[in-house]
């Protein structure tokens, strides 16, 4: 089969449409015949060098995929090969095939396009993790999402709505804003021009926001502390602006307020199942009901990964770029 | 009555028992007679005025009390004239009476002398509270305490050891970790001679604590998120060693753990009964079966508050210093 590769961390150009063995799925495994990957920020730090894949697991970049089941490995069931899936990975995505343990599978969901369904497994995951499963977003509570219009703040607009909260978001441009408002976003906050301490205290009558889901890190933990509510809790699935950052105890126990960091892919294989698992119970029937889609900016061939790199390290992109197998 | 009063912020010599009006109970409150009450790092802050009792509380210091309930206000059920009772005050318990919210009151267990029952309500809550309600400790996890000889640490080591934890501590003499050893901590680590990372890690083959239940804050925080565990909890009661520390939200992350920051007093009504519920509920019967025993280092008659705030500012005590009504 053919795979991007990266000889040599670098830039965008580092990867490499080559041909490359195929896949063999292990115990507990299933080949997936890719139809589409997605381009997550992870890819982009594997491909400079700093994020290497876990023991184990493909050496390929791509954290998900849609696609075909070609084959079921040794003690496999509940799966048949012809079912149209998606998928978590480790890696190897960005390939025309990739082995998958079982845990991580998620049939493809009814009303979404099987291309577009690549969109979907590591926002999905992320979201529900973080916003339910850790920080258990409630109804009628406020969750302030930074970078809005990335793939994670467009699946968390809709899933928060879904739930019956209310959603405060970040980003940097009208452009941006105007496309979280059209996903259910309440309140439109441009970084670039708003204090977003003062926008979410000024839209919530000085209480704050009860949930953050943060990709900033250090460079908003201050100020994502002071913007919590009383019993607030701070989800940080992100460092773009930096790892060490000063935290003002103080204001965190005078609100009785909560942080947790958390990763999807170093996780062990049954903590990916069960989060798996809970998306399917929990939102996967919001798709076939059409309350939640994916967010698609646009979709190029995989072997123009490069391309879809620069596309997503210039910020301009709403949603997901996918990488369509050729 | 009498009570303990604060006519002017500072040392201990600030605390003057006087005669004061009687306490009347409003609306879904009982007055109780004070048996005893018991010292707090909180009642030394409001001796020097850097802590004040929230709106509506009683303006003298004291955050729990044993007693027997004198009269009841309006709208109280459930409890009657004569109960012997303890109670988490907001205030007040430096005094001869007290009127305290029904839902605050807890009955006198079963197996423990009602002066004794004094030390047990701020403890028992807020170990309940934080190391239970938010860390979610589960029996073969592994517990480290800070502070092991103190109120809060001794009652910590014996739940987390009843519900089937491994405890570690941290003491500052061997005379307090003996005791923590005789309360049943398995790892007993002196932090003036010991690295209490490099302890907890070769305490459990290097994977850390699952909780960390920490009164230092700042001086602790990078060290504490060091000797977190994969999926690691650290709650923060105390800011004994500072307000602002660094936090490196990459090892944070690495880890997917979380930090929790709570305090009992200022939380409104409706969350302290649901902690004095879930106490009752929870901890109560462990007295009772004789598991569990308040940990006192001595009695002192209240008019001697002054006295009792010097010995636990000297930290010399272990368990908790009760100052018994004349």
């Amino acid at each position: 089969m053919h795979a991007i590769t990266i000889p040599e961390p670098g830039g965008p150009e580092a990867l490499v449409w080559d041909e490359v063995p195929d896949p063999v799925p292990g115990e507990g495994e299933v080949l997936v015949e890719v139809v589409a990957s997605a381009v997550n920020r992870a890819d982009i730090l594997q491909r400079q060098g700093f994020y290497n894949p876990p023991p184990g697991a493909s050496p390929y970049p791509g954290l998900e995929c849609s696609g075909t089941i070609a084959a079921l490995g040794p003690g496999v069931s509940g799966w048949a090969v012809g079912d149209q899936v998606c998928a978590l990975l480790a890696g190897g995505g960005y390939a025309e095939k990739v082995a998958v343990p079982a845990g991580q599978l998620l049939p493809a969901p009814e009303g979404v396009d099987l291309t577009r369904a690549a969109a979907l497994p590591e926002v999905v995951c992320t979201v529900w993790s973080n916003v339910f499963m850790v920080a258990h977003l409630r109804p009628g509570e406020t969750l302030l999402v930074h970078g809005g219009s990335s793939g994670i703040g467009t699946m968390a607009i809709q899933l928060a709505k879904a739930v019956g909260a209310k959603v405060a978001v970040t980003a940097g441009t009208k452009e941006k804003l105007d496309r979280c408002a059209e996903l259910g976003a309440d309140v439109l906050i441009n970084y670039r021009e708003q204090d977003f301490v003062a926008e979410i205290k000024r839209a919530t009558d000085g209480a704050g926001a009860d949930v953050i889901l943060d990709n900033m890190g250090a460079k908003y933990l201050e100020r994502n502390v002071q913007a919590l509510a009383v019993n607030g809790r701070l989800a940080i699935i992100g460092m773009q602006g930096g790892v060490k950052g000063e935290l003002n105890i103080g204001t965190l126990l005078s609100k009785r307020a909560a942080i947790s960091a958390t990763s999807l892919r170093a996780r062990p294989l049954e903590e990916k199942a069960a989060i798996v698992a809970a998306v399917r119970e929990h939102v996967w029937p919001l798709f076939a009901a059409g309350h939640v889609g994916p967010v698609v900016d646009r979709e190029l061939p995989m072997p123009e990964a490069a391309e879809a790199h620069r596309l997503v390290e210039a910020s301009g992109h709403i949603g997901k770029v996918l990488l369509v197998a050729p």
